[in-house]
């Protein structure tokens, strides 16, 4: 039944042969490692916009010099990035350059702040991607939480069904999302050649706070979540078709391009032509709305911003497990985020990422606004991180023009760390402070596990055992028995058949029943001794445990008493809910709760199938 | 760890034998039996209000005639329930009269009208609770629901500690409640003698809707609620002291009493005095504040009430798991609802409570109003029966004056059933459907139960069973390993020690693994043989379950072999989720999924400990 279900939502199982490298075109391969980079427009836009407004016309006068101070930081990142490509060929995510190249735990930092970036990706891009068709229907605004989760359930089991499918689903998105918004910045464009720029202080609300240098360095920080997802193709040159450095490299010029005119452009004309937004629009849509009225053209536009930001949102299921497989192969997180599911996708770290991105929905409200501060932080120390990674590796590479190389990376390390620090303290008392903390927090839970599999290997190995032997003799058994019915038969036979001392004990949970039982015991095993137990806290448990512990004592023959235990499988699911689940949890005592003795007591189960 | 908090939270464990009889004195037992009787008064009133609201003042002037005429009711059925008292001397609950008196179905009815009943108790004793609290602090308003639930949550571990700390609590609420409520009404009274009426044309909005004689049932019917709990006393008459029928029939009348001069008083006050409440108030709060104005005697009143409507929540606690248990008791309900605690209470029934109670609450946004609509039919549902049964009780004994006794409870019957219709029918679209719907889902559960634990019953007889004879010979083993390392040696011995023929399974997830195992297992084991299994797509489970039919075919000697599990136990409980639970899979598998081949496959763990 459940496994039904599972097969009608994630499809049958594939075998491991399938699981092959798939090459991608140029056309490809934008369509599926920009859509995270080129959506953050939407949300970058509306920080600057939020950021600025509060301080009124004045403070939205500086919406577009902030957009070109972070296309130029753009260019930067962008032309560091491209040196990465070319220095890793085979993937260079900012983990592994950080780890290779600064030590274990720069590359854990880095590690820590990428896994917490994918989960606010996932975030910020599913309740931006609400929040733009929202602005289109106000009727959905109350409701942005639960409909960001219902997305996030569906991109959840896309993915579970495994990326080739989910593949070529995402092109149709980032074309009509590139083709959508250049065609309106083209026609914004003719608008305002036509018809003048508009006077912003005429349509803003009043300054509510005077205009700072702080408020403005918190603006750019909301905006640097622009360049969010410009690492993606980086981590991706094997996906490429050969020559795959270079057709990357090209890819991603072209993305950083599409990236400055989409950001400056809107930035721009939004400013140009004077829009704002309602408390509930973003300034995308306020855009969208002024140009093209409310009509069909407008929800298209709207459409597309929320499709691509879906499927930014699914990049990160493509990125957040592909992490967590390697840290969790290097001993940093559980062995399970290894293990590729029945489909070939790592479904356990998607579980987990649905899991925690679901809850910063909930958590914060499916306010995009709020999410965003914990956000560039992250992203920016994963890019510091790696840049300067990079500059290690060319210094210690010291290949043709190492130092031209080194350069570019030194400065696009050194951009990116001072941003880092802007944002860190400018948005630090509105959320970054959660990144902040959580990262060396990650980072310890990283060391704390590899110490433990390190720990279980040194225990575990066979190294200086002497030899192997079977048991001086064949064990004692005890048998816990809830009465004298065919549910226990079986198991007697089985304990009789292992051994030639059983005893059969029973917890007299009611004062009399142990003699009513002992009657019909004495009918059907005269030969085998039956201890009855008084219990007087009710307890099944406890008055078995110390039986077992009392004779073990007694036999004082190095080994413990084996336990045969009658269990008795109903026949249908829901029928467990009508049984005491006593077997299962004498099993549970036994294994956890006596753990300190050192040697280990067998249990032996003998299950008793109920037919109907 | 756990258990540190369980004893800190609920107590230490209690010995049976400290379950004796508490037997009670009138004021004890007035104070034990009565607040939900008393307490129904405060969402009673504010239903009849709500309900003639709509109507203007000519619907308001309704509400006396209203009062007066459930007040009618109450004495008919505090008449009955007197009857009852000394018909059933040792407690005569719904079901139990209905179920010796009507039969086992009507029992059922009674009992599933009951349950829900008590669910109802809770969940609207609490939400009018917080509306008390909530009218005199207005802040409190949007949070009734987290208020409601933890308040609940409160109650819960109060109960999970026991009843003998539950009891003594109880008092102090009940006459404070009493206290001041009757003072309140004393000084009304006064001041309505000395100022005179207030016009109620003057105060209250224009009616909505035009006074009909259904709007005016509708409203009754919500009024009747304030009828549910009268029956407490008729179900704990051992309780009391001896002469235990007499003292119990005398404190129900004192009760009647109270509960007829707290209600008529107040709704004839609220009229008098022409009150009407604001939107986020409810009515009791608006007649306090009119009398006593909003200082500390005006909140020493919201704070009786709050506190008597808690202390009624829970005397749902006492009653849904004793009937619960008796109905778990005759095989309606799953068996662990009769077993008592550590501290001798309910504990399983409670949580059942808690939860339903919870779920109501949270799921009507903690609205007394929405709730309310569901109540009264549970409530008389069980009177009616209840009557009904004592008229064939007396009819049956035809004791001394039969016909006397089984007059009132005809009458109580007629009266409880007629309005048990007015109800169903005036509430049915605005919730009474839920009960109603329920009520028979709930009889066909029970039935249900029953017959799963009668045909279990019949399955594990030991009737006919011709002899109890040891296994043939000792059975096969195979023994599924994860690696060659210290994790699989006392299972290995264990395994070697039970049984001659030992089979050790690899099976192989990544290809080539089994090559390196095989070298490392030659070394330790060579002569026990260790067969590969191939994983193509990745499973554990599968291609382990497909060897062991394979091979039991093979041997067809009428056996199947047992599994040997080697079973690694971390040394700390979040360690658990850094491993596969491969050794838990297996037997879940072994034990659930195969049960249609009607024999047994018995399962050995072998636990490994990890020491740190």
């Amino acid at each position: 039944m459940l496994s039904r279900i599972r097969n009608f939502l994630l499809g049958p199982p594939l075998p491991t042969q399938r699981l092959a490298h798939e090459r991608l075109n140029k056309i490809q391969a934008l369509a599926a490692f920009s859509p995270d980079a080129l959506s953050s427009i939407a949300y970058a836009n509306q920080e600057i916009y939020l950021g600025l407004l509060i301080a009124g016309s004045a403070g939205l006068a500086l919406a577009l010099p902030i957009g070109l101070a972070i296309t130029g930081l753009l260019v930067l990142v962008a032309l560091s990035y491209y040196q990465t490509i070319h220095g890793y060929p085979s993937g260079g995510g900012s983990y592994i350059v950080a780890r290779e190249n600064l030590g274990t735990l720069p590359g854990l930092i880095a590690a820590a702040a990428l896994l917490i970036d994918y989960v606010l990706t996932a975030a910020v891009s599913l309740t931006a991607g609400v929040g733009a068709i929202a602005s289109a229907f106000p009727a959905l605004w109350p409701h942005r939480v639960v409909i960001s989760l219902l997305l996030l359930l569906i991109i959840t089991i896309l993915n579970l069904r495994g990326l080739r499918e989910a593949g070529t689903l995402m092109t149709i998105p980032v074309y009509l999302f590139l083709f959508t918004y250049l065609s309106m910045l083209i026609y914004g464009a003719v608008r305002l050649l036509s018809e003048g720029p508009g006077t912003l202080a005429a349509v803003a609300p009043p300054a509510t706070v005077s205009l700072t240098a702080f408020l403005v360095l918190r603006a750019f920080s909301s905006g640097c979540t622009a360049l969010t997802g410009i690492e993606a193709i980086s981590n991706g040159v094997p996906a490429f078709r050969p020559p795959q450095s270079r057709n990357a490299g090209r890819t991603l010029i072209v993305m950083a391009l599409l990236m400055g005119v989409l950001f400056v452009g809107s930035i721009g004309l939004a400013q140009s032509l004077a829009v704002v937004a309602g408390p509930e629009e973003t300034i995308l849509s306020a855009l969208a709305r002024k140009l093209l009225g409310s009509g069909p053209a407008y929800l298209v536009v709207q459409a597309s911003t929320l499709l691509i930001l879906a499927v930014a949102a699914n990049t990160a299921f493509a990125d957040f497990p592909r992490v967590a497989a390697i840290l969790a192969r290097d001993g940093f997180l559980p062995h399970q985020l290894t293990s590729l599911g029945d489909r070939l996708v790592f479904a356990n770290g998607m579980l987990l990422l649905a899991a925690a991105s679901g809850a910063l929905v909930v958590a914060f409200d499916g306010d995009t606004h709020a999410l965003v501060p914990l956000f560039a932080v992250g992203a920016f120390l994963a890019f510091t991180l790696s840049q300067a990674g990079m500059v290690t590796h060319w210094w210690r590479e010291r290949g043709n023009r190492w130092w031209l190389k080194a350069t570019f990376n030194a400065i696009g390390a050194l951009a990116t760390g001072m941003t880092l620090l802007v944002v860190g303290v400018s948005k630090f008392a509105q959320g970054a402070w959660i990144t902040i903390l959580l990262i060396p927090v990650l980072v310890a839970v990283f060391l704390r596990i590899r110490a433990h599999y390190r720990e279980v290997a040194a225990q575990l190995s066979m190294e200086g055992m002497p030899s192997v032997t079977p048991l001086p003799s064949v064990p004692r058994v005890v048998i816990p028995i809830s009465g004298v019915h065919r549910g226990i038969v079986d198991a007697m036979a089985y304990a009789q058949t292992t051994s030639k001392n059983v005893t059969a004990v029973y917890v007299e949970l009611e004062p009399g029943d142990g003699e009513r039982i002992r009657e019909k015991w004495e009918r059907w095993w005269p030969d085998v001794p039956l201890v009855v137990l008084p219990s007087p806290y009710r307890s099944t448990i406890g008055p078995l445990l110390d039986f077992l512990d009392e004779t073990d004592r007694q036999h004082d023959d190095g080994q413990l008493a084996t336990v045969v235990l009658p269990e008795f499988v109903p026949a249908k699911g829901w029928h467990a809910l009508l049984h005491n689940q006593t077997a299962w949890l004498i099993k549970a005592a036994l294994l956890y709760r006596r753990r300190n003795q050192g040697y280990q007591r067998a249990i032996i189960d003998v299950p008793y199938h109920l037919q109907r």
